[in-house]
This record gives C-alpha cells, structure tokens and sequence, in this order.
C-alpha cells in the first residue's frame, strides 16, 4: 500500500451566494488547490475525481460530478459524485486517497461542493430530511435539529452537562471564526448572547445550531511516488478511517455516542500509529453544538462525560493544548452540506502548511478531520501529518 | 497494485416491483450475492460496501448507502453512495475495485439498486430529467429519448443505418431476455414489431427504448491476498476503466460516439493486455437501440460506420462469434437505474461461472461489460477474465 500525500488544497469563502452555481462554486475551489500547490501544478496531472455533494435542490442530480470537474478544465477524467449526507467530502477525499493508493491514480482530486441558499427553507428542509432516516424517523415530523436535541437532553441527563456548556462552544467558534476572512458568520458572540438566543428545537438554541450555506473545497492528494514533484514539504495522510452506522437514531443502543465516529477514529489513529494526546489540532463536525462535546468523546480527546470540563478549562481554544475547530467549525465558518468535509481538510493544509493567518495554530505539525453524516450514520476521520517538522 | 476478483454476484429480478423498498431489494441482491461464493461467504468478510443509485423519487437521499448495507446485514463498514446517473453502480463496483487494491479492504461490495415504478411517470421523468445536463439542456425540454435520437438521427445521417437497424437490437435482446428467468420484459419480439411500434422520439419508437424498471444487483470483490479462501476458479478484474465526457449533447464535438466510452474501453484493454477480438461476449449499455449500435465502435468491436453490418451478418447474436447482452440487455432485461452497473457485472459473473442456463454463451473465459451515464457524461468498463480455463 503506497502512501498518500495532500498536496494542495482549496476552499471559497462559505456564505450565502445566491447568484453562484454548483459550477462556478467547484471550479473556484479547484482553482485554489491548484494554485496552493507549492512547486506549481498543472490541470493535465489530475488523473480522476470524485465530489461530494448532497444536491440539494435537485438542479442537478445525475452526473453533478463530471459536469462540475468538466467545468473546472478537468475534461475526460473518470469523475463520480460520492453522497453520504454531511459526511459526502469526507469521504470524497477517502475515495482520492484510495484511488492514489490504489495505483490506478498518481494525482486524484477530491472535493465537494453545496448551493443550499437560492431556495426556499421549506426545499432545504426537504432535501436535509431525506438525508436522516427517512422512512421510520422523518416521516413522523422529526428534523435534524429535532434528533440532535433528542442527543444533547440525553447527554445532559445522563452526565453534568448544562445547556451553558452548549453555549460555550458556540463562543469558542465564533471567537476563532472572526479571525477566518472565508467564515459565513464570522463575528465574535458572547456568552451572554449565546445562552439567552431564541429556541429551536429544546434544548438547543439558535447558537447552538450551524448555518445553511453555499460553498465548495478541494483537495489534491498524491502518491508517494509523484509527491517530490509538488511540494518539499509533504503532507502525509497518516490515517484514514471510516464507518457507518445504523441512521436512524431510535434504532441505537445509545444517544450519548456516535459509534461510526468512535470506530472511523480508532482505525485512523491505529493507521497513523499516534494517541489522541499527540495532535496538535482537529476539526470536528459541529453541526449542532452537543456534536462537539460529542466528538471529543468519539475522538478519544477525553473520557465518557468529560467534555464539559474540557470546554471549561479552555483546552480546545486556539491557545489551549488540542485547539479544535480554528476555523470556526461549521458553527461559524459555515456548512454547505457536501462542502463541508473537504473544507475541514483544507482547513487542516492550511493550518499544517503555516498559512492559517490570525488563527494559525502554533508548532502545527500533526492535525485529525472529522466528518459526519446525518446524525452518525456515516463518518471519516483523516490524520494528517507534515513530515518536515518545522 | 494488487490484483481484484469478482468473488460473487447476486440481481434480483429486474421488473415493477412496487411492493419493495430499496433496503429489501439490495438485501435480496447482497444475500444472492454472498451464496453465489463457491467455497462460502461470512457477511462478516465484508470490510467496506458502495451502493450506487440516483435515489429516483427522492424517498432516502443522504445515507441511503449505510442504510441499504445496515439492512443487509452489513452494520458499522465504512458505506457510501456513488452516483453518476445510470452508471452509478459501475462506478460502485470500480471503487469497491480501487478499495481491494489500494489494500484498505480485503473484500469490498460495490452494488446498485433503483426503486422506480411506485410513483407517477411524471416523478420519475423529474428525476431522470435532472440525471441529464440541466441548466442548459433539460429546461429546454429535451428528455433522455429526445437526446438518444437526436444522436440516432445524427448517425443514420452519417453511416449507411435505416430505422429497421435498431428494431434488429430489439429483436437480437428481446430473444436473449426471453431466455433469462430474471429479465423484466422476458419475450420475444418480431422484426415487425420493433419497426412498427408507436413513434417515442422520432426516430427512436417503442421497441427502441429500454423500460423503467426496480431491482437491485451486488458484486463482491476480492484480493488476490484472500481469493483462494472463497473459490478454486478465481475471475480476475483483468482491467477497468473509466471517463467523463461533457454532460450536455451540445457541448460535444460529435453526436456520433461517446468520447467517455472510448477512453474507458481503451484503459480497460490497455490493463488487460488484450484486443476487443480477443473478447467471448460482452454486456453494453442499450437504454437506446441506438446506444448500442454506437457501442460496438466505441468498444472497437468494429469500425466506424459498421455497426449495422455486424447486427445484419449476426455477429452479435447468441451464436455469433461475439455475442452482445445475452442477458437481454437494458432493453429486455430492464433498467433500474443504479442497479443496471453492477447487474451487468453479475450476468459476466453467471456466464464466466458456466451458470447462465439457456443464455450461455459457450466457452466464455473473457468478458466486458459496459455502463453508461446519462448520453455519455460518464462511462465504465470492466474486462473479466477466468483464471482457470474450462
């Protein structure tokens, strides 16, 4: 098995962009990678694609993949939509590492891309609830956010969690979110602001639940055998793990865990050979604010019931010892569904690459992604590891 | 690169199956699927699972992939949907390829299903209209038969081809299928018929035109590390290969082959070091009578322009020396949209195991089988080979 190397990565500002397409969105993005790519790169070199994208909206299901890679200048190239809801780029970039891995690619292109915006909230809602349980959960009335208020008031009864603690993720991410000039809600909130915000689905409150935004990412992965071509400052994918589990909530054995992120992760750490102690940043999925107390758990950052004193004593802000979600996560940076993923691994070069600007993470050598579909029924954990220590 | 191998292969009856769902159709597929492994098959072998579909009717888009393995019996493997419209699970089974090779699954499952005739026709032509270019192309009315013969038009312009050429597809598959227990349209046509059917889109009329069928279809893939655990007659994914093609009609340079099927076929010979004559039968993609004529050179199975010479001489028939879908083809055998992939690859599979009953194509050691997306957007081709010859 030949080792997989990121090397360049890009990601359009996530916003409202009502008058971009899933086009215009994807071929911004690539664009990016390419041009990060430190030694130069030419569009010839991508040998296949794969995007990641829900599709909400229906504008274009069928083909979504090749039309947006054509777009881009990547003509001819087998090229393929992955979906696995939240979680489509995650695994959009696991399918490039396998490609490159594989053999039968030296440069593969993942990515993803979401217009969520040009539409109707009634439409969104539509197309987010065919992407939880659809059949025996949605059709009952439940939403997304319904579900992760039904994982936070389980949480909150079954440990000592508060909904402040809640609010308190909300504020970290918005503090680092105001430092990232591509965040869809980049300004700072205070505690204050975040605890007193109007109810959405009880316990959770408007901040504690990310935005519906548009945008796209990129990321370029090489092998082992090309990498030298790129970049003297290789960025290994040490691990890549990924898992599924059952998608509707009510058929789990508990609501305080998301299995497929718990296994995703140990097969990623076991792959890259490293204890969760020894990153030096992650990205997690927050897409509701108990998500994050949730992942720190799944991820291994601390025990069962744990993650209120985490967040209490500040380890996971930028200038604590496992600052998570510098970016903002998707609570501030934002969350164009099949984006989202991807982004976090851009996110992640950048970080590793020292170009992170006012939230760059200091002696960043070693960083962990974490994506999730729907409510857990799919997950992907990439470690990502430069091998010139700074 | 380590070698693949089609282990096993299950399709359910292709047809209206209203009743089902697309969990019980990909179960039934999977379970046919592992009893087809000749030395026997644990569901607990399966370390990673692709589920192509378009997700028609929009019943459970995101997480569809876990939710059809969970159903299966597959719980926690990492589990993805791909899609790339009526190709979507030639794709899944590529990348369940690229998984077993790239060394991150000793065994992966790459599958299709498709759920399409328990709505209206108008829901469904919704679907498949978004399945094709959309911005530029479906609003202005343009539907999948519309495209198909404004390619036929294009050809029979171009080459010495009459009408009667793609009523003799219909007839040639309709003969096969009515030979296949499983085919969705399971009897025979008469030259007569096929030409006088109702006109579709001129000038393509009924019997040019493959049905809208449910199903599903499951493949397992093999390392050469473990191959010899499951079978003493291994069937080797000799060579696969893919490409894109610009979605829209009207962006191509000709209307008269599909630029994405060539490639594909190229690579897949390439790999497999071996020449289209060297083939002992071959499954292609005939959504349109025309479809497949364009098939038979994108392939190289002739030249340019020859096409209709190879269907009037026989060539192509049960007997002939190449015969063309003996499983009565998308035409006869139906067309469940993410199943059709991978349901070609299970028919390769029966024919190379000598399991193919009336339908056997006789000392069949070598085959190709050949799925499309949309009118050529994307496109995939595998070459099987048996290892042992009979």
């Amino acid at each position: 098995m030949r080792d997989a190397y990121i090397i360049g990565a890009g990601q359009t500002p996530f916003g409202a962009m009502p008058e971009e397409s899933y086009r215009s969105l994807f071929t911004a993005a690539y664009e990016e990678a390419a041009d990060s790519v430190p030694d130069g790169f030419d569009d010839a070199d991508v040998d296949e694609a794969v995007v990641g994208s829900l599709g909400v909206g229906g504008r274009q299901l069928g083909l979504s993949g090749p039309a947006a890679t054509e777009h881009a200048g990547l003509h001819g190239i087998p090229s393929s939509r992955v979906e696995n809801a939240c979680a489509a780029s995650g695994y959009a970039v696991r399918q490039a590492v396998q490609a490159v891995k594989s053999g039968m690619a030296d440069v593969a292109l993942g990515g993803g891309v979401e217009l969520m915006t040009d539409m109707s909230s009634d439409v969104t809602k539509y197309w987010l609830g065919v992407s939880g349980e659809t059949e025996w959960e949605r059709l009952t009335g439940t939403t997304f956010s319904g579900v992760y208020a039904q994982m936070a008031s389980a949480y909150m009864d079954e440990y000592e969690a508060t909904p402040e603690h809640l609010s308190m993720v909300a504020v970290k991410n918005h503090e680092n979110g105001a430092k990232n000039p591509k965040a869809h809600l980049g300004f700072e909130c205070s505690l204050e602001d975040a605890v007193d915000a109007p109810v959405v689905a009880d316990p959770l409150n408007l901040y504690h639940c990310c935005p519906t935004s548009d945008g796209a990412a990129a990321v370029l992965v090489a092998s082992e055998d090309v990498v030298s071509e790129y970049t003297d400052d290789p960025i290994r994918v040490a691990g890549v793990g990924a898992a599924s589990e059952r998608v509707g909530l009510f058929q789990r054995d508990t609501y305080t865990a998301i299995s497929s992120s718990e296994t995703a992760a140990e097969s990623a750490y076991d792959q890259a050979d490293i204890e969760p102690a020894e990153l030096d940043f992650a990205e997690v999925h927050d897409c509701f604010a108990i998500a994050e107390l949730l992942a720190y758990e799944d991820l291994g950052f601390c025990d069962r019931g744990e993650a209120p004193q985490l967040l209490e004593e500040g380890r996971t802000e930028l200038g604590g010892d496992l600052p998570v979600n510098a970016s903002g996560g998707l609570k501030s940076k934002g969350h164009p569904i099949g984006a989202t993923g991807a982004g976090q691994i851009a996110e992640a070069f950048k970080q590793l690459s020292g170009k992170a600007g006012d939230r760059q993470v200091e002696d960043a050598n070693v960083g962990l992604t974490h994506n999730v579909g729907g409510s857990g029924g799919g997950a992907v954990v990439h470690i990502l590891e430069r091998e010139v220590a700074r």
